[in-house]
């Protein structure tokens, strides 16, 4: 029965046309529809044959190399389930150095560390124009060791989160919603609205925002997008995300106000970030090492988002929404208010209400992972997967 | 030959009653008789099995996740073994901030860290009357994952030590008696000294000898707790142990003479521990940030150990026990008078001529931890080694 | 095809006369010239295998510790990655404390993390004097707890780096210049110069020059080593390079002219390192905690150093080596001028000129960690690597 749904999967994914093999996950953007239905049906393929004890282990040995440029549990978690999953060991790359790193040493270091490496996970979302930027680099300075003959492979590269995108989470967040809906076919005209709430931080990265939006509106979802005036996102993506829903059929709207935002919707995201603006400064302060116009900037800033304090996501919001029950959804850990904080994005019992729900849209990310590697290194994923369900070798000894 | 020893060992196991699987491994008291028998004896099958290059690998993947909240060496690397032994990899749950974390943070966090992962090892000492609680609070957490589907298996938790025992250490020591004396039989009736010792620091656990008084008391032993006035242990566990060899026709004694408890000794174990009433008030100032009342107690605590520096185990002391021959022990590293400080637990001499022996003692460690998780996993622990060793697959290629 | 040419090298590695089972890599003038060649043969033989995707894996499981007394990113990952190839897992012991840690607590510490632990790599190299009798101390409490019973096997030790040798770098230097010019045979009578270089910084280790002197002439070639005057390396070693000269029919000569080294030069290694003289006194400096004094030192060792900048191997010096080409070596990274420094060991055309064959260089590290792992356990490793050809198990799924 489960190697039926399985195969089922499969065969589904044998015809998709996909050019993955080789190639880094760096924004979903870059990749055809065909390419993240693979993606996503080989994470769930991965996530069911684990389920039913049946390994989908590929590799025999080999690093996967974790690049965590600010802090992280649950990615750092994802990552290392990941790579564990289908082989391979995590070796982290400590880089305590806070100034950017880029040229010689980024050449040098990327290919010292990758002669028996398969994949490297990078975060790097802390700088506007950076973090996308630096696995380009990355990416280029393997592409240069790999056909220089130094290294063996050419190591994939899986954007952890960077400054415009965060791949791994919305991918999750997309599986998500299909198997709660049932089909992405179920998806074309639900509303999703993405919004921002209030948090008693300042300089949340704007990948998540940017994620969602560039990739929901490529299924025909009706996107809103929320948020107070000046708390913009990268325009150039919002640019992507209106040009997705035109080609999809579906919708993409940008709102100031969540109340209007949320009427009707079927599925809400309300989640705090730094305005683009703001972004750009501490960009530029943090470069410059000027922590006087940091401490400066945060106030500056923390006072501005003190403004959105209504921008809360509670009971009262959640009874505008599509008979007063809209999917919650959150890349966690929420502001939770009354419990994490004071004033947060979401009330305690609306959060409550959907907290296994987002429990479980976190669950997806590890296996989104995986699919990324593996789709990294097959030629034909789904005709190996078939060859593992084959295999039948347990993951726990029976 | 080896195989026949084996063998013996699991006919033995096969016909223990137990309800291990499934379940954390917290404390010994809250293990019946035949469970505890059962980690042991797999424990030791395990490491005969190691010992003559069969690998009980049952893992073809899977995380095991290690929080420490407490420095550790030891048993870091026993815990490291026993996941790599079984084909588990590490992965650390680095907690730096030292406030208590509880409620939501923990209930999410044990979800996000383990939708991929086996088991979740936790060493929790620090705080009185926090430890034990923080397990239960994290199992909990999984139990509401697992049973709302978010997790599909409940990690099991081996407790690396808390407030109020050290299973992994005193199962490892029992291990050590029960092969030095060469039955469990033989050790029904032994005197077992658990005594303080003097040490330059102050505010070491009292789960050692927590987890000694009641985990020797059960298999009929002599147990004799000794320490100078004031340094009491928890009175609910004392109560434990007294009980404890009531049911199993040992003995329970506590003395404020080390001299006194030492004669016709079969065994000693001189340790350092701080007292109860230091270790409440510890815990208040620890949770206020009360830094000068720490130093303050620190200060008090010191002198108080101070007038107790005759409480050092050596050449004289051990000519008291048995045949003056009593067995030492220690769970290491030991405060060696003239090595690792000016005065301290026992003398240079003596802690040389037991070295080896306790050596030994910590090497069972890592075998009860992979026993352990062993047990939680399969129903029938004595019939998957069975077919481990029918499986006869080297741990190093031949 | 690729099988006949590992056939061929395991054939002639199989009429090597080697004791290197069970014994530490500790320096590679205590190694045969059998022993020395047969690791190479067995790294290039694992470096094949990999590449063509047959896995050499012959540990089931089994830990390989790291211990690192100083930073290090391309020697981590060398390690990671030659016992992850193996199937070793990582486990890092994390000596923060700056003191040097001797007696007790080594000869405990060893044994606590040894019980399961297969290998032992440590950098140590901050201390004249220190660093190799570090490593004998950590082998001597091996061999303590293996005759003992403790260990149920000896951990071999590799040295990562020490005050006297490096010879992971050096022997996967030695094998790139055999791949490079085809053979050991070939390097007969080739000049290869060790100089001096000028960096930025002071204190680095002398083990690299050390050890190519060392190596190097043993293999005939001739080895020129050039500093400015006061830039001695360790007596000993320069003698036990003399001698190996003398013995193999290569050379050795000191100068203190770049200039005059270079002259019809086959290879050259620019390379700064801190001299004897400033080593003794930094490790006297270091051992009293000496803050203001190691201050002082360093002002004074900086502007010695400034005095020769013009030890920068650039253009103008190349052009003085055979037909103006010389082979330019380097351990990386190095100091580049006008890259990573103001002014450097090397100038940017002259680096960027020979930048992928020193990627080459390091990328042969792992294997010849892999090695040494490999011949200390084995006795006949050309025989098992033969078994693990026939074996032909992927590396990758396929």
């Amino acid at each position: 029965m489960t190697f039926m749904k399985i195969e089922e999967i499969l065969r589904e994914t044998e015809n998709l046309d996909t050019a993955l093999k080789g190639k880094d996950f760096l924004l979903t953007w870059e990749k055809t529809m065909a390419e993240l239905k693979s993606v996503m049906n080989i994470a769930l393929a991965l996530k069911k044959m684990r389920d039913n004890n049946i390994s989908p282990r590929v590799f025999d040995s080999g690093l996967a190399i974790s690049v965590f440029r600010d802090n992280s549990t649950r990615t750092r978690f994802s990552f290392a389930s990941a790579a564990n999953l289908l082989g391979l060991a995590v070796q982290d790359l400590d880089e305590k150095k806070s100034q950017i790193a880029h040229g010689e040493t980024v050449r040098e270091t990327a290919n010292m560390i990758s002669f028996l490496s398969d994949f490297i996970g990078i975060r790097d979302d802390m700088f506007l124009g950076e973090g996308h930027k630096y696995m380009l680099e990355v990416g280029k300075a393997l592409d240069d060791g790999y056909q220089n003959g130094v290294l063996p492979q050419r190591p994939g590269i899986i954007n952890l989160q960077c400054d415009q995108d965060h791949p791994t989470q919305s991918m999750a967040d997309l599986l998500h919603l299909k198997e709660y809906f049932g089909s992405l076919e179920a998806l074309k005209g639900k509303k999703i609205v993405m919004s921002w709430a209030y948090s008693p931080s300042y300089g949340k990265p704007m990948s998540v925002p940017q994620g969602i939006i560039a990739l929901m509106t490529r299924f025909g979802m009706n996107v809103h997008l929320a948020y107070p005036e000046g708390y913009e996102l990268i325009p150039e993506i919002v640019d992507i995300a209106r040009a997705n829903a035109e080609r999809s059929g579906g919708g993409f709207h940008i709102s100031n106000s969540m109340e209007d935002a949320l009427k009707d919707a079927d599925i809400v995201y309300p989640k705090s970030w730094a305005p683009f603006s703001i972004m750009q400064q501490r960009t530029k302060l943090l470069k410059n090492g000027d922590t006087k116009g940091l401490d400066e900037l945060e106030k500056v800033a923390l006072a501005n988002n003190a403004k959105f304090k209504n921008w809360e996501y509670n009971e009262e919001k959640m009874k505008i929404t599509k008979k007063g029950n809209a999917l919650y959804m959150h890349c966690l850990p929420a502001d939770i208010t009354g419990v994490s904080c004071k004033e947060g994005e979401v009330s305690k019992d609306v959060f409550e209400k959907f907290r296994i729900p987002t429990y479980s849209e976190a669950g997806y990310k590890p296996y989104v992972i995986a699919a990324m590697m593996f789709a990294n290194k097959f030629e034909n994923p789904a005709m190996v997967l078939s060859q593992l369900l084959k295999r039948n070798s347990p993951r726990i000894f029976r």
